[in-house]
């Protein structure tokens, strides 16, 4: 487990292993869990129990990998192909692959050995300056007593909206539901047109994306959030973090009000209060949440393309969100801005981000780009559906966004194949390819240098 | 000067400059003289002798623009639209751009005061081992007698095969167009379904893709070509390219050739000969040629997802072509298999590839995609016209390929500036860029590094 993700986590000081290490490395027990996790799931969603009609063993597959991955993309309507069983069974794996894969990623952080010292050096000193097993167990429990009093707080939110309209029961179970889904960006819902029917209703739009952006925006800057008090004494990383969430928001907020503004199958019908939670709600879904109340299909093809852009982005790192992150992005514009500026450091917030870390964020990049580019390659040669349609069914489902433009219905076997194989690929992939990133094998040779033209 | 692209040559030496250095930065002199060129064009263009028909303004900016870029992109039919004068000056744009702008960046690369020393630094030597203004003189003068030479070579070709079919005038006019055209990777056609008509003509399919793909290909690797008589004298730069060049066709004519052999708009009704010629012509088209044989609106969604990245790519670094380059994808690949190895150096053909160099080949990339973004996304706000056709329009201009899926005539005006300005930023930008990151300015105040989440 050594040097494993060092870049997870700011100031991380190296320290030998106080109890043994892993026989396998970090990401392959990743992958083995969520190998498990979907084949129990899809075991479980073949039971005659769990289903009101017939249910394939593909769709049983695409749908556990799908809440394993806290995707959201179905092929079936959750709400009424899948009896309370079956979508207790969808809660539970979106519950075991959102909160479990997040627990995971901050424990392998932590059990580097490492001390959390975020600027300051304030933040869990304690707690996580060793890493016995007992240590490792501690951590794991403040991630899930932080989610747990979240989605509670959720729950109990969503009932009181919903339970005049669905009665204390279906309230209930509603909320609970949907919290687990919204929390851990998973984007499943209870209907097939996901939340379109709230569009207007303000306490829906307001929990529900609170749950999620909470869910997306990563533990360690939920703890340097509650440990620290004041602005300034926040880590870089979690201003970036912060300041880029809300600077997407709202620039995507305003961009996708303007662009369906006049557009009479999404908001031209619509009061100005409802155009603007409709507007709120596209522009904050994308990331990596997959729930919707306009119709994707319906919206401009410019809104498509921004939101394009949104669901590669993604989220926070170590959270519930997928993508190649926030830090990622940032780091790619502000090594952008340096370049054309002609510096050769890299630097935000008056700090210098060293080039290795440049370095990485340009690989995830390009990994993931040249992965969603074969994608839509081989989806264009096995669908018969619009260019538009399969690039977004691509990114969506590599960045486990869930949000489609009416694809995943019509996909063939093989199509829904290449679906499953992104929903886990955008899960595990950018973790461990950071891991791949942190630890480098010396290879025994050094050859000598050459240039390659360039430009 | 100095600094001027050191990673278009290996090893260079740095020596003092024994002339004058230009009070200009070498990118602000190219700018400079695209601008005066197109400008020039588009008057000439705009005089009533140069056209059949009305010419507005933004038409002839557009003409010129595309033709000063190489692109050939194209807003009227520059066969029927254009007197015989028009057509001069068009093919003098094409000339001056591709020819003029290879020129420069091998000049503006020898003026460094370095010798070419690629691998067994005997190559020009003593011609190019001091830079004063006669020898840069003589390099100018070498490149242009290489493209003289092999213009004239094309010019005799395609003049025997087409007097018979068009006449000797007409036949050696259209010879010297189009081996402009082709030598220059600019794609300008006499008539407007492009080389259809030649879709399975042995010698105009070869011919033409010979010139375009030689004129691709740069003049360092001509010139180390020549001078090397076996492969492993080659330079790894001049090998890699090659090579790359090799394979990269061979993939896209055997991706192209099974994915259109069913399509009964493109392949399946021809002969197996003109299936292989067919798709020969448009694997090796997208970069950056932009004559096409068969009709891209017509092709497969996949075949077009392909093109895309063909054109994306481009061809050899100094040279008529544009796109991201050879190299710069070469070493994006093995960068990527590095990783997945978990190497933490770049290595290819026994050599090492320095990060340097590898961050530079990322930045670049990650600089063309954002504009392509950016463009896209402005596209599809301003043009109705489906996703695939606006994407398309927007990489073949970047990329100053010139195929189009029947976007250019149908663009508005603000449209019409947009792809004005992927012409130029394609053209200038990646040389542009390039010399940003090889003359870093040194910031005054270092800010301590700091560590933002990645992946
Ligand atoms: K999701
Ligand atoms: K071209």
């Amino acid at each position: 487990m050594k040097n494993w993700l060092p870049q997870y986590l700011p100031y991380i000081r190296r320290r030998p292993l106080s109890s043994r290490t892993l026989a396998l490395s970090p990401p392959t027990v990743l992958a083995l869990g969520f190998a498990g996790l979907i084949v129990l799931g899809a075991l479980l969603l073949l039971l005659p129990a769990a289903t009101t009609a017939p249910l394939n063993l593909l769709q049983a597959l695409f749908t556990a990998t799908s809440a394993v991955t806290v995707t959201g993309l179905v092929v079936v309507d959750t709400g009424t192909h899948f009896t309370l069983f079956g979508q207790l069974v969808i809660a539970a794996l979106i519950q075991a692959g959102g909160l479990g894969f997040m627990t995971f990623a901050v424990v392998a952080v932590i059990s580097l050995g490492a001390k959390i010292g975020l600027t300051q050096q304030k933040i869990a000193q304690e707690a996580m300056s060793q890493t016995s097993l007992a240590q490792v167990g501690q951590i794991a429990k403040a991630v899930l007593l932080y989610s747990v009093v979240i989605e509670l707080a959720g729950i109990l939110l969503l009932t009181l909206t919903w339970y005049r309209e669905l009665g204390l029961a279906t309230a209930s179970w509603h909320a609970v539901f949907y919290t687990i889904s919204a929390f851990n960006n998973a984007g499943f819902a209870l209907s097939s047109d996901s939340l379109m029917p709230y569009a207007g209703n303000i306490a829906v739009t307001m929990i529900i994306s609170s749950l999620f952006i909470i869910g997306g925006i990563g533990f360690t800057v939920l703890i340097d959030l509650k440990k620290q008090q004041r602005w300034r004494l926040l880590s870089v990383n979690t201003r970036i973090v912060l300041l880029s969430t809300l600077i997407l928001n709202v620039i995507a907020f305003l961009l996708l009000w303007i662009l369906e503004a006049n557009n009479p199958a999404t908001l031209a019908n619509l009061s100005v209060k409802d155009q603007a939670l409709a507007a709120w709600f596209q522009a904050v879904t994308p990331r990596t949440a997959g729930f919707n109340t306009l119709d994707y299909s319906q919206m401009t093809d410019a809104s498509n393309v921004l939101t394009l852009l949104l669901m590669f982005i993604g989220g926070g790192s170590l959270s519930t969100a997928s993508g190649i992150k926030l830090g990622t992005f940032v780091i790619l514009i502000m090594a952008t801005y340096a370049f054309l500026r002609r510096r050769d450091d890299v630097t935000l917030l008056r700090r210098t981000i060293p080039n290795a870390q440049v370095l990485k964020a340009l690989a995830l990049t390009f990994v993931s780009m040249a992965l969603v580019f074969l994608a839509i390659f081989v989806l264009t040669a096995l669908e018969k559906a619009p260019f538009l349609d399969i690039a977004f069914e691509a990114v969506s489902a590599l960045s486990t966004v869930g949000l489609s433009r009416g694809l995943t219905g019509n996909l063939s076997v093989p199509g829904q194949c290449v679906i499953i194989f992104l929903m886990i690929a955008g899960r595990l992939g950018p973790l461990t390819l950071a891991y791949f990133l942190a630890t480098p094998k010396q290879r025994k040779t050094r050859y000598a240098d050459t240039k390659i033209q360039v430009g």
